[in-house]
């Protein structure tokens, strides 16, 4: 059932023993949302943790400086930032199937798979969502505007992207005047490259290809160059923004093995095609500029499997 | 002589035929200043237009799109983003000495050399200033709005560095409101490389040089390498973030050979290191992590200047 906020804000009041959970490859906003949540909530006398089925890159560790571990049953379930139960990790999305009472989310396409969802589909981050409610309950603070601030600018690019509306800034304003230490944090997101991630950069600046004339471009990285590069999975992220930067290019696609052999696909578009649609036919998805699908085939198959659709489709 | 906001509009509100410098190799401040005042002016009925000693580049056209050409003899001469006369470039500091009725700008070190003066230099761009004038005059449109936010934006490194206030985002916000085409605007100046400017970035991946404990970045980039990769100057702004971006990096210096065979050096600092000092040493200025300054050496003996001081005096 979809809630209205004022019922949003009861339901968190009246909750207590809570589980927040994140999605799985945890981004700035799902991480930023949870522990911006973890610490409203503590502030406001209650028991809460956070649970993310993947690894936390250690750049997000700032995010719960202080947070002191607790131990308790959860007598609440609820998921910040996850559209839909499969996102919360092949294991957890059996484990917690049925399960999460309460889900705030902001992505257009969420599964409404909780027994109740708080949805801002024209949110450009979910954190915008949590920073309403941290100023409903009046209990802002520097660590939670750091927190809340990292979901906002990771979630938009540093606002760069389309989804970033007047809200945006207004919040992040106030965001600063909260304390927020913006500077450091956009240092920490989008400024600081490692010397491994450089080189995985160059790779993919040799080795970018061009389809459908120039308008689709493909990066694909095996495991194998990644390890080549001293890279891990989360390095990639940097990468994804690349193919569709190029002149020309409306569908720019980063294509990744997995561990496990499988790849996915990160797929970007520009203002005419939606990269939503795109994944959708693949049984994934996103927002309309930003999405991502998954395969078993093999990279060379997946490459063509997505080329033979967009050009056909959509170019 | 310094003076303040209200004697600022009470200026710009008695003058006629106005003409407006901007600084040599324009950037998106400077020329969103300018063509934003020039709109401005122009619907409180006066005569304005811009002037640039270079070139505008052209993925700026829009700034300046539906403004027709007026001639007419200047009677006042006004400067927006302009911190010292020589900026005004090589021929244009001679002609317009001692005659610049007014400066507008937000640069710390501005030299005051216009009959009057308004600084703001706490103001992350110099956009904001005229921002402030546009609403003051109740003149805002979506036109004048697109400069102002390209100005902010572009001075801002689209919201990502330290300048950045809470005010810049209060006003992003606003020009959002006001219409501004904020994604395109930001797709146009951050998101879209040319296939050459791509190969400009591979150069500068591959040819990056570390110095000092891996403290201090350069990048050189020769006029011979710029034309091979069918880059222009003004490509290389994009580069210069590139080495200081570099984990541990405290210094990062992209150098360039000018047409002249003169060599220009772009610095860029984290939290510890001013820029602007070190330009300073060197002739020349600018902000506090951002500054650049000239040289008639060779490019490898400019290094070595660089390097010794820079070792000596800041690492």
């Amino acid at each position: 059932m979809e809630i209205d906020f004022s019922s949003l804000l009861a339901r968190l009041k009246s909750e207590d023993k809570i589980l927040i959970l994140t999605h799985m490859n945890p981004d700035g906003d799902t991480l930023g949302s949870a522990f911006a949540l973890l610490r409203i909530l503590r502030k406001m006398g209650k028991k809460a943790k956070v649970y993310c089925s993947d690894k936390i890159p250690e750049k997000f560790s700032y995010l719960y400086e202080n947070v002191e571990n607790e131990d308790f049953t959860p007598e609440f379930i609820m998921s910040v930032d996850v559209a839909d139960i499969k996102l919360l990790g092949a294991k957890e999305k059996d484990e917690y199937k049925d399960k999460i009472d309460l889900s705030i989310d902001h992505h257009e396409k969420n599964r409404l798979f909780a027994k109740e969802s708080y949805v801002e589909s024209d949110s450009a981050s979910n954190s915008e969502i949590i920073f309403l409610i941290a100023e409903a309950f009046g209990v802002m603070d520097e660590e939670i505007a750091n927190c809340i601030y990292t979901g906002v600018t990771t979630d938009t690019g540093c606002f760069r992207y389309s989804n970033v509306t007047s809200r945006t800034h207004k919040i992040a304003g106030k965001l600063i005047d909260y304390g927020a230490d913006h500077s450091r944090i956009n240092v920490k997101m989008f400024e600081t490259k490692s010397k491994n991630y450089l080189s995985l950069e160059k790779y993919a600046l040799q080795n970018l290809e061009l389809f459908c004339e120039d308008k689709l471009a493909f990066i694909s990285v095996s495991k194998k160059t990644l390890d080549e590069c001293g890279c891990e999975e989360s390095d990639l992220d940097g990468i994804c923004a690349i193919p569709r930067q190029i002149e020309g290019v409306k569908v720019g696609i980063t294509l990744k093995e997995k561990a496990d052999g499988t790849i996915s696909a990160s797929v970007r578009t520009g203002e005419e095609v939606s990269a939503s649609d795109i994944c959708a036919r693949f049984g994934g998805g996103g927002h309309n500029r930003a999405a991502g699908c998954k395969f078993s085939d093999d990279m060379n198959i997946v490459k063509e499997k997505l080329i033979a659709y967009i050009s056909k489709e959509i170019l």
